[in-house]
């Protein structure tokens, strides 16, 4: 999406006119680049089908779990939100405006009204009704589908995640289509690597049966590396790794092929679970030297943290808690056989903060293969985004950063995502501007940098 | 307290212009508002015999391990502290000023002697006998006993922390007193839950002589939720728990009750001990939600580090230091059992600043039993109130934290414990609204209710 | 070094043009303050000798572990950057000289370029040979060997970090020599103290070698109190402690004794390693108490991180990580016994920012023998040190705090190390006046003492 400087050039800048004048100075030198998204969660499907959005409790509060845990927390319940009317659910959030105040979500979903649709009304339970209808009459217009607003949004590449054996229609549907940009897809394999997922059994079982590869270690392994072929043909250029834990381990094959044999026999235990997670992340490093995919990790999360509320609505319902989280040991194992290779791509990602300075950087700062993931899920945010930046860039630099992710399912929130990294970024490098510790020159080739050559070279676009 | 805006108006307040002028608009708002103390250790009995305070050491020193700690630290020892004469012991402290600079006891003791004795020399070796003096006089006065002071600082809501067995006689006494607000007691019953304190079973024991209950398990419950009762019953709204672990532990009732016989018989593990604590942390949530006393939780301190110190001269001198905490997976028990239910309210503090954007944010941003405790202990200083404003607003927003709590001893500090919350808040708010996340007419909204509608919510009053 | 205040006025000081003025005003007191350096790298046989420095590859690339870790993360190998023509190893440098954009490595050598060697040219792949050639010309003038810059640069005090069996004849020969400061070893006895380090037995045994001491606990311990008072005699004032785990152990005499055999004869277990790592550092702390030794202890850091580059390239080459560092329980052992002694000072050093707030201001805040080390390492930067000022200060002043220590080996980057933390430190102490928290007068005497006084005192100077 175009950004319009003049009129929304004071949000997010520097409050200090100095600073202010050069990061406006810096912001106009990125404000309507592509945008290059080489992680989210916008389903090819919808893309590729291109209906129009339903509505605006469809658009921006349902499908959105940064929403709806906040108004759970209000004491909405979640099914008030999920089967119910749609004006109602809208008019919750609308009733619970001034909650968001000072949140990443609030301030997206202001923008989204504003910059994308038009609608400038503030929200509050007066106005709910008149915002809904103007976005039902917004909707209407064809301009406002899908397709039409991708191309609005300049994006340039725009990565999904998938499950390792989707078949990948709906991205070679795409690869026909007249975008102005690319939908590449992303390997995500966790509940094919992990025996605690509820559905791992099923999940193996399914994945042999994709290929002659007989139920053994070896015949896993090929399926996985068929599979993963099978993305590179489509495009993808990186598998994503969500683990409450980054651990690694190292074990010679036979040991591996018992490990797998216990598992499938469920006679494992849960320290052969925690084994077998953290060795198939290094075979899937092993498969990432050999077939050039960027490996992402996004570490540290605890899945599901109350038990009714996924029962009754199932993943991804607002209750995923941050623990704390530590690379420095756990991926040793990991980095000792393959941080030095050439061709791997490790991007590692966390929401606990105390790792950048104290990890993250120090780590990237040595291995050619480690890359720091931007400020993500709950750091994604503009004063988080700061405090990455502040903690980060005196250890490692700018780049050995990975450039930003949206990491987001909320298609029509993609630009303000990236307006705000943008901002916060310029804001960052203009301070150092003014501190006398780069030169204007070199923080104009970084902001360039940051938002097309660090993410290309990241992510091998 | 009635602040003069005019004179201290520029106190703590941005220093940039632009910013310090919406700042100082803000703190217009919510400089004289009536102060709601939810959480503090003020003896009930000091307001109800309102002796008149006995000089500058009694005031300032003796009694506020703040200040002790950091005169022990530069060498002066307790014990020319405790027994002294008075005079000498607040000349340590004059010398030792320096040494205060920059902290929040030394700002807080600054403005108490300012803005409430009206004394304005500086502090240091050679104005301590002045000062010391000057004290002396203004004690003198009749308008400087607590009562009258209580209604100068315009206290509305004033919480004691006391023992379960508390009569709560001093309480009793101060509803007939005119106080222009109320004085309510805290339900503490640490040492009736932790095998490990010292005085754990002489509390017990004491607490089942209250009582007809037999030394079962249940009926060890029942007394406790009779003295819950008598809280309820004296205008009491919360119960307070300070534990180094937020560990809790859901067990089934016969298991509880063969774990109570084996620690009432000494015979329990140091296991045994903890599940003991972690189970009736559960415990108390589940009275939570019957009686619908608010629960805190005050978490990460590991208590009397020095033994020798401990020996000498008993808790509170100075020693309590801080532990790596987390919540998530230490609480998760206790939230599956009563996280979603309506009458929880559960407020979180700490210590480790990590957990604020890591856990706590999202805890509060989806439990609606869940509140983010203030900054507390150590953290209760303008910059970390505006570190914690900044880890956990873009998670969680405002409207999910405690509102301010001074948890002192220290009486005479309340009005400028509050000020410097007020100051810090407003000083955060005002930056977004120039930043333009949020408009000034929301900051007015957030900056009032932050100091009224938020705590009276969290603590039910 | 003499800095021009007026050229470089503004480097890392704040832009908001009133807390400049005073930011300004307090640099002016400090700029061209002798230099304390009481922990750090250089090697005194290096001013004993006096060569001259050969090259630009020498001075600023091979020997700074800062510098070439950050190449071999942008994909050079480290024998390109060791063993390589030194011209070539330069342009390596030149040529990533963007990756450098807001680190402090890149900060330093700038100006250490500008300010100590007079070149101003920028820094990038056209001007390599340039650069190059122009510091070939100024080596070559006498008055850039060590001593004469070790005058220029106004060192008051420079500790080294020495070998306990070292002879010290370096430090004999630098006390002739008429340098207007004082060159003073440090005590280093890791490899003496530590079974998992390689070298751990014959290290042993060519300590035992050294004395008469026969090999037994007593025996050891009797050398190592030796070595100590030779260290003394040589004007040494600490010893210093590198340990992944600040972990300390009280045991009994016979215990340790026997421990000591096991480890000897090589039957200990992992365990066992630890705990004689655990009881040695706090016999170090015993010693200190007896000959007044300061003691530093910098924890937290997992040493060679890659198996392969250690064994190609030795230790020190870059990939050294942080890990998760806690003090509390694990220094209680030795706080217990030696933390009230008047004699002992304990300077305790992390890379894990969580821990200022969370455990070393307060341990400082009550021990009269701890003392929080400055920021160092990865945190030895303007942002770094900000953030340490910012948590620590509010718990435990400035005044538990130990001054800067530069920590290099890089010996021409000692001025610009010690400019930064001036800077840093009088723009966190202009901004707490600019907010009322302080007085400017407070401030003056704070920014002297930083520099003087505290190190002083700390390290027994």
């Amino acid at each position: 999406m175009r950004s319009n400087v003049g009129r929304v050039g004071e949000r997010l800048l520097p409050v200090d006119p100095a600073i202010r004048g050069v990061a406006e100075q810096l912001y106009s030198l990125v404000a309507d680049a592509p945008i290059i998204s080489p992680h989210g969660h916008v389903p090819a499907r919808m893309l590729a089908d291109n209906h129009a959005f339903e509505n605006a409790a469809e658009l921006f509060v349902t499908k959105d779990h940064y929403i709806t845990r906040m108004l759970h927390a209000a004491g909405v319940s979640l099914s008030e939100l999920s089967g119910a009317e749609p004006r109602s659910t809208w008019r919750h959030l609308a009733e619970n405006w001034h909650r968001f105040a000072g949140t990443a979500s609030g301030y997206w979903l202001e923008t989204e009204l504003s910059d994308v649709l038009g609608i400038t009304i503030p929200i509050c339970a007066e106005t709910a009704d008149e915002i809904y209808d103007a976005v039902d009459v917004v909707l209407a217009s064809p301009e406002f589908r899908p397709r039409e607003l991708f191309r609005r949004f300049g994006v340039s590449v725009l990565a999904t995640t998938d499950d390792p054996l989707d078949d990948l229609s709906a991205h070679a549907q795409l690869r026909e289509a007249d975008l102005g940009g690319h939908v590449l897809p992303t390997f995500r394999p966790d509940i094919y690597l992990d025996p605690d997922a509820a559905s791992f059994g099923s999940a193996v079982d399914a994945l042999l049966a994709t290929t002659a590869e007989p139920a053994t270690f070896s015949g896993y392994l090929a399926a996985l590396e068929n599979r993963r072929e099978h993305f590179v043909r489509h495009g993808g250029v990186s598998t994503d790794h969500g683990v409450e834990e980054p651990y690694t381990l190292d074990i010679d094959a036979d040991e591996a092929a018992a490990l797998f044999q216990r598992v499938m026999r469920r006679e494992a235990s849960a320290a052969d679970h925690r084994a077998f997670r953290g060795h198939m992340l290094l075979q899937m490093a092993r498969m990432s030297v050999d077939d050039g995919l960027v490996m992402t990790v996004h570490a540290g999360i605890h899945r599901n943290h109350s038990s009714a509320t996924f029962s009754a609505f199932g993943p991804d319902t607002g209750h995923d808690i941050p623990v704390p989280t530590t690379f420095t040991r756990g991926m040793k194992p990991l980095l000792e056989r393959y941080g030095l290779e050439k061709n791997l791509h490790l991007v590692l990602f966390t929401v606990d903060e105390t790792t950048f300075s104290r990890e993250l950087a120090p780590l990237a700062g040595f291995y050619p293969s480690v890359y720091v993931g931007a400020p993500w899920w709950f750091l994604d945010a503009p004063d988080a985004i700061l405090r990455f930046r502040s903690a980060v860039t005196e250890t490692a630099g700018f780049y050995r950063t990975s450039g930003f992710i949206d990491d987001t399912r909320a298609f029509l929130s993609i630009p303000a995502r990236h307006d705000v990294a943008r901002r916060a970024d310029v804001a960052y490098l203009s301070r150092l501007v003014m501190e006398r510790r780069i030169t204007l020159e070199l923080a104009e080739r970084i902001a360039r940098d940051l938002v097309d050559a660090i993410p290309r070279e990241v992510f091998k676009l």
